[in-house]
């Protein structure tokens, strides 16, 4: 069985990546930022988080699965002080428990300088 | 096959995520601070990267395998003056060699700021 | 099936992690620096980011396989300023398109002061 490739949605501009690839029963998922639908970065930490969210779950939905496959997620901050926000943002967006397996990181920056937030993940397509 | 969720014990308090999960025959381990038995961090890092190895090594052992299973380990620092005494550490905690493959990057901050380091890493389970 | 270790070439001096580890049908590949043959960081973003892609190819034809098997691959850059850069190189080098699922951050240092850029990836190797 080959990769199977998700790509972004015809008219969404991104770097030489997949949103996803496929491998066996395993979805790897991009580090996905929290642009708009116009392509705008809000400097608001939750609606980019809002909209993080929206095409996570939209990834996962083309793959036919949802949050409760994921079995590891990445989270990159910028800035320390989102941290407690995001906790309690993503428990409502990937719970109820049990969640998955998380890291979470504050990194320097995010390639563009406007990202607040990026998250990744591993999901599993076993039905 | 569905997910298989490792949680923190009883009394651990953590954010929205899982110590581990196990999906088909590989285990993603979360992220893994050196918090003390008593929920403190200590402020000198050979003290912190012996709890996270004590914690790390239990979850293998509660999914019932060990280091040498490992496939991959990331390692996040907060201060590159600590790389020398990390790669020390972690000859010693998770050889001999042959070692997993292994990535290690200094980060702006952990989601505590009194972490020093976490340790996350991919387990195969394969007897 | 054991843990198959892919070890630095004989007279690469490492830190204490094998090049990559192959369980099952998946190779996970150590964040990989740009050193030339001499041991030397170049102090030029180009010159590293081809000795990282150079190790990175050899890698994945030692476990007999090779970019178009990427299903994740990682990139850890130290310099905001290198991200569009990073991305024409990179669309070169693991291209043409679809590419490998990917996530991209800027942190503070990678192990080695003059490390610009490191990457790690995921490949499959069912054929």
């Amino acid at each position: 069985m080959p990769i199977q490739h998700y790509l972004a949605p015809t008219g969404i501009k991104t770097p030489p990546l997949s949103y996803a690839a496929r491998v066996s029963d395993l979805l790897f998922i991009s580090g996905i930022p929290g642009f708009d639908d116009t392509g705008i970065l809000s400097d608001n930490f939750e609606t980019q988080f809002g909209f993080v969210v929206r095409t996570f779950k939209q990834i996962l939905a083309d793959a036919d699965t949802d949050v409760t496959h994921l079995v590891k997620v990445n989270v990159f901050l910028t800035r320390a002080s989102d941290v407690a926000t995001m906790n309690r943002l993503y428990a409502d967006a990937f719970g109820p428990a049990p969640y998955p397996a998380r890291t979470t990181c504050v990194v320097q920056a995010l390639p563009n300088p406007a990202m607040l937030i990026e998250i990744e993940g591993i999901a599993s397509l076993i039905k």
